[in-house]
Formats: structure tokens, C-alpha cells, sequence
């Protein structure tokens, strides 16, 4: 049982594995960082103490975004999406967001490029 | 069988329903626009048409993007990110971007709002 709050938890559309996708985006720059997964009892994490924490399928716990690395995300604004199903933090991030030490992790594999 | 470009689907990471999940972000703007999904033929056609092309998990069909709408999608780039779970779009949206008429799917439900 989370402590999420209920009017946000009917809310929420959850996929079989009981999870909602959590996109998470730089405030004023709007780079999108990565994206990870979020039970009901993370996002309550996420908006109560505005730091980025999410539910890790593959080691089946809560991370708090740098609590190893350092590279924490402060959490500006979370929105959900129409759907229900995925949520978007709006963050300002310390360092790096990938844990390859790329800003994002969305840098470093470019399927395709802008056309010419 | 896909025609994707095995080194390409050789880098995904599917989940159990043979998905990778896509988010959209307006170009220049960097909106977060939405998250659908795609398989590797939805993938295969976003990179050869550049048009948004997505897998509908309920209606089990490819659906371009602005079919009905007219709201097309036109990508300029695509990024896989280093999981291989999640590719980015980067696009010029025609008009609304969700199907309830808003700008992005993010536009209507705020969780949390910025710090005071």
C-alpha cells in the first residue's frame, strides 16, 4: 500500500507490472535526459521530497536519481499524461543524467540524422 | 519479419510485448510532446518515411501519426538511448500533438507545480 495520494493514484493507468513511464526533462533547456519506470509508492517519493526516484524492474527496488553518482535531480514540476500512463518531470539535474557519464542518455546513439 | 536494419534492431531492448517505447519532443522548442510505442517495423517505417509511426497495443496496428488528424508528425531525428528501451523523436508537429485537441499530451494534469 503506497501513500500516494488517492485523487493522483485513480489517476494513474499502470502497466501489468504495476509501473508508469517517468520521462524526465532539463528546465530551461528542455533536453530530454531518460526515461525509467515509477510505481505508485515512487511517484509519491517524486512529489513529496522533489527528488527523482523511480523503481528499478531489474533490481526490483526504489533508486533515488545520484544517490551514487551524486547526480541528483531536483524536481521542478511533474505532469501527467492523457493517458495516464506516463509522467514528465520537469528537473534541473546535476552532471550527468546517464549513468555513462553522458549528459543524457540519449547522445550517444543517433539512428537518424537531420536530413540535409 | 521487419525490414529494420539489423544492426539497428540488434541494439533493442523489447520489452515482453516486443516494444520500445518512443517519446516525441518538438524541435527547437523542445516541448515534450508525447509517449507511444513502437515495434521494429513501426521503427523501420519512422526512419524511412520520417513520418511518426507508432504501435496501437489496443487497437494491434501500425497508426501514422496525423492519419486522421492531420496532425503529422515529421521527424528530424531519432535517438536510441543507451538502455535500447526508449528511442526519442525529434519533430516538427503539425498542430495538436494530443488527441484531446492540447499542444502535448503533458498539457492538462499537473502533479506538481513549481516551487514558490
Amino acid at each position: 500500500m503506497s501513500a500516494l495520494d488517492p485523487a493522483i493514484a485513480d489517476r494513474l493507468k499502470r502497466n501489468a507490472e504495476g509501473l508508469v513511464a517517468a520521462v524526465a526533462q532539463q528546465r530551461g533547456s528542455g533536453e530530454v535526459l531518460m526515461m525509467a519506470w515509477m510505481d505508485d509508492e515512487a511517484l509519491h517519493r517524486t512529489l513529496t521530497t522533489r527528488k527523482g526516484t523511480y523503481y528499478s524492474r531489474s533490481r526490483q527496488r526504489y533508486w533515488v536519481k545520484g544517490e551514487t553518482s551524486g547526480h541528483v535531480q531536483h524536481v521542478h514540476e511533474v505532469r501527467l499524461d492523457c493517458d495516464g500512463d506516463t509522467v514528465l518531470l520537469v528537473v534541473d539535474q546535476d552532471g550527468a543524467a546517464c549513468h555513462t557519464g553522458d549528459r543524457t542518455c540519449f547522445d550517444a546513439d543517433v539512428l537518424l540524422g537531420t536530413e540535409d
